[in-house]
């Protein structure tokens, strides 16, 4: 039903190495970058603020597949989906695209966690109205995706 | 039989994030970094020249899971060892602690690649005297992971 | 004469550091990334194609003074103007904002260099098309600017 | 009197751009992480614990001229003194080298701040043990540096 989130970013040159190519650590910040804007576009933060006290979420795990390599001002389509969403987590699917021609997906699981000063990060249930917003982004075919964590 | 590489690493202040905590992609560098420290432990480089001219082993997919935070000045002991060793490829598991807690656990594959200028880089079976060297690195328990690629 | 180039960007979470502010070494990038778009939309390029074969601007100098953190998710504006333009250099200065207060002013300078594969970058005058092209973002009052490297 | 602070660092692969070389932002993170380790030599630290409760340094400017390019695994040394000590702030100069070749120096000039939680970070003189131990790290010849912020 949903349609995944789109986005687009340019390799700068500080992304490439001497290989001439973009850097494999990049796919991850631009996964996270990626994500935040996911969020912003539901209305959502980095640190959203809810009833709870401000709440984040935090990587338990983040993995890459690199199938092209890009280049210096290529610009990448990322798709952005929701492939699992937990009582407590939510799993981000990341398709990197160039030219029609696939780059990269990734994957990326995240806690929701109350963060109060200072304390290591609490786990705690995705507040409902949050966990609704996600729920609109899980991929089609993924209903099944939408139970525990 | 043998033994992980061993290396450690300073979290630095630029490693870390507004949350506190060692941002998850230095994970990312760091698995790299350790991955070359231990090609020059074995005499080799980040780029290897051989008869058959200049190698080297672009990613094809990363992973990492994270248990607990580190934060700035923490030192982190890191090990390192081959997972499985194919024909043309090589997949490294890094095992994170601090403190003799569990810090995070990454695995890279990587594949073995000429690399003329400027050309996609070429996948080529590893040259049997890299091999070798590498296979001394199999974790043990995972002798049955030198097979294919 | 000429108005200053320019254009945003978004701080991200990864460019924080564990102070909760911008880390300043992404200023230095954003300057880059800002650069980068201002020779794009002047038609150039990071690597520019020309009679004389690829050039390209390797910095010898970069600084940059701070004034007013910025935080996770704050949208800076960045001018670009270029306030030295030299036989063979170009001098750069970016004037970050945010909600109309002063962030940051950073220079950078950069010298024309043509670059063969593998050898050390040759200093050369800029070609007279990008020197030209330069030219148009000098910013006012700093007509004498345009004189020697 | 004072020798400068040595340490040295190992141009990383992912330090380098697609021109082959270290990109002009890892000197400035290497600057910090020396900076950072003359701290720590000195028995501080990044977030030092003092009876008027936890200081830091945050950066009001940071310059860099670049000579020769590096290269990825090869080793900069790295000198770190003091040039100037001001009241409330100090000013590092880094000069690296490489294979006896200069390669850089830096400046980066930071302000002694008292950090409570989310506020801005406010400027204090610098604690006298703190400004003694900076103090023993003058360089040569720039004793009249020690006067004012």
């Amino acid at each position: 039903m949903s349609t995944p989130f789109q986005t687009t970013r340019l390799v700068e040159f500080h992304d490439t190495d001497m290989a001439g190519i973009m850097h494999f650590t990049s796919f991850f910040k631009y996964m996270e970058s990626a994500e935040h804007e996911l969020l912003r576009h539901l209305g959502l933060s980095v640190y959203s603020e809810t009833e709870a006290g401000p709440i984040s979420f935090p990587r338990v795990s983040a993995r890459c597949d690199f199938q092209t390599p890009v280049r210096c001002e290529d610009v990448m389509e990322i798709e952005v989906s929701v492939v699992r969403l937990g009582e407590k987590s939510v799993t981000y699917e990341f398709v990197f695209n160039h030219d029609a021609e696939p780059v990269a997906v990734g994957q990326m699981t995240c806690v929701c966690c109350q963060v109060a000063s200072d304390d290591a990060p609490q786990s705690i249930p995705i507040p409902s109205d949050v966990a609704e917003k996600l729920a609109a982004m899980v991929a089609p075919g993924d209903a099944e995706a939408a139970d525990e964590a």
